[in-house]
């Protein structure tokens, strides 16, 4: 049976909440609604086209029959807004569940622990990572599969977009192809899934490993979702951890057209991308040899095709290899570069 | 008041038991005994030179009064081993402190717990980090300091020996010099530090940053501890973190003198040292530019000073920058690469 939930964005809907748009593009669940105080009265299509539509409305209160509330916004640093809490409050009261994928745990908190054992509705912190993990053996290509994994320029360029584009697409062609989720948003989506973010360090490869093993065996491409930049002044660790752990064959460079300095660390400038191309090459190489054979552009802030294409154009120019924006433009060029 | 302790390191002291030797060879405590069931009856003069000598014991049964007893042993993984139980079951019969630096806590043993509580006795896992950590912001180049970083070829090559032999020697030449401890060894050795590689992955250029914060005003230069090496299957990402979040003004890379292949991934074999001059500068410069500036050779495997100068020579021509072994021949070569 489908799950009929209520996405939480408040202030940040569509394009600050991408675990709500990636929820809304990729998931099976029903979308009932989505909480935006700020875009209250509009609807999902006022803001993307090509999805199930819903309204946007003010509060949880306004919210009809759902299963869950699923909080759809992932803040730098994964912490809980106590704007949220009212709906949370509101959501459990009429005992459903509520779901979160921050750094800060619904179950730590006393408030909902208590309301939720008292509706009977469940806290579910998809950011807590299982407590077998270890530290990677370096095996992971071992698995027959093929391994492919999106890295990024930057944090938020689309990397999880592209691995379900990918896969998708992937398996439209007849190819056995499957998603292994590392971060909240495709965990959400996937229905399992290590949250590589919030492991410990040092068990950061072996979290992604741990998933390749499992599931390289039975199926003949893996489109891993990676995470963050391996020049992020953050989240670098998250990134270089993923590079190996995975032991990925080929890797697809994400990028946003037009972003000249990384997301919330405007002093740090965007290196030539052709550097990105050495740098995620020469860092993998001495664990596993991989080559970037394909390009990803987000594109959505480029006005016109004609405009998009010549971005698009400049892009695979840059890195040396086909590129194109699977949203915009399909996911052909990437799938023939990967040779799918 | 110098705190009295007995070392565990069963079956490994003293090649395999680095957190043993470095408190040993660096911490205020007075060693009272090894506990090592494969070494009982020698001393610690006959493994190591230039440190203060104890007799090397079987159990915690023989060893006089003390005030806690340190595991020192570091596997990888970080798990315990129940062979050690019985000595720290007797240690906590004794109403003596039991201090570890694992994954495992000795906090999550129920047994251990109820014997703590029962003998008065307390239970420390120095690996357990503090609650508050948060992502970097990107700012500890903001620091009046000069940071210099130890890096690696691996695991286990030196890098906190020579952090803490270039700050010894940095103050004796005059210049206020502290110690920057990231893992368990060196903040057991210094009684303070976060254990970056037991953190959540994704604060963990966060936590390597909050220290040299809290430090980098009060002092000229910080000498941080590296951990691990930016090619090694599993620990890259604690690596990569502290490179990206301590962002250092000069980096010292350390190796073992005829190492070839990852230390526990013999499949894995230690690129060309050029490279990793490479990798480290490369990988740093988008969030902060630093240089590798000497080079530290762990010669204490090769047989004569004749054949480890010529390895350290070599070593240096390899990289292109002074190299020295600190221990061997002592740190100046460094420093005076370093300016100091």
């Amino acid at each position: 049976m489908t799950r009929r939930i209520a996405i939480l964005a408040h202030e940040k809907f569509p394009e600050r909440a991408k675990t709500a748009t990636g929820i809304i593009r990729y998931s099976d669940d029903k979308i009932v609604a989505v909480l935006d105080r700020d875009q209250a009265g509009s609807r999902i299509s006022d803001h993307l086209s090509g999805v199930p539509d819903a309204p946007v409305v003010e509060s949880f209160e306004e919210v009809g029959d759902v299963d869950a509330l699923v909080v759809g916004i992932a803040p730098i640093g994964g912490g809980f807004d106590d704007s949220w809490r009212p709906d949370v409050r509101a959501a459990l009261e009429r005992g459903v569940d509520v779901v979160a994928g921050l750094h800060y745990f619904l179950n730590d908190d006393a408030e909902f622990v208590e309301l939720a054992e008292k509706h009977g509705a469940d806290l579910v912190d998809v950011r807590k990572p299982c407590e077998d993990l270890t530290v990677s053996q370096g095996i992971a290509d071992e698995v027959d599969a093929d391994v492919v994994l999106t890295v990024g320029t930057d944090c938020s360029v689309g990397k999880m977009t592209v691995s379900l584009e990918l896969m998708h697409a992937a398996r439209e062609r007849g190819v056995d192809a499957e998603f292994i989720p590392t971060g909240q948003t495709g965990i959400m989506i996937a229905g399992w899934g290590n949250p590589i973010d919030r492991v410990v360090s040092d068990f950061t490869a072996g979290a992604v490993e741990e998933m390749i093993l499992e599931k390289g065996d039975e199926h003949d491409v893996l489109f891993v979702e990676g995470q963050g930049s391996i020049v992020h002044p953050a989240y670098s660790a998250v990134t270089c951890g993923i590079l190996h752990g995975a032991m990925p064959d080929k890797l697809v460079l994400c990028h946003v057209a037009g972003r000249e300095a990384i997301h919330g660390y405007e002093d740090t400038p965007i290196p030539p991308l052709a550097d990105y191309v050495d740098l995620y090459e020469g860092l993998a190489a001495p664990v596993h040899e991989t080559d970037v054979v394909a390009g990803a552009l987000n594109t959505s802030g480029v006005d016109g095709d004609a405009e998009a294409e010549t971005a698009v154009d400049d892009y695979s120019d840059a890195l040396g290899v086909p590129a194109t924006d699977p949203i915009r433009f399909g996911t052909d060029e990437i799938l023939e570069a990967l040779g799918y």
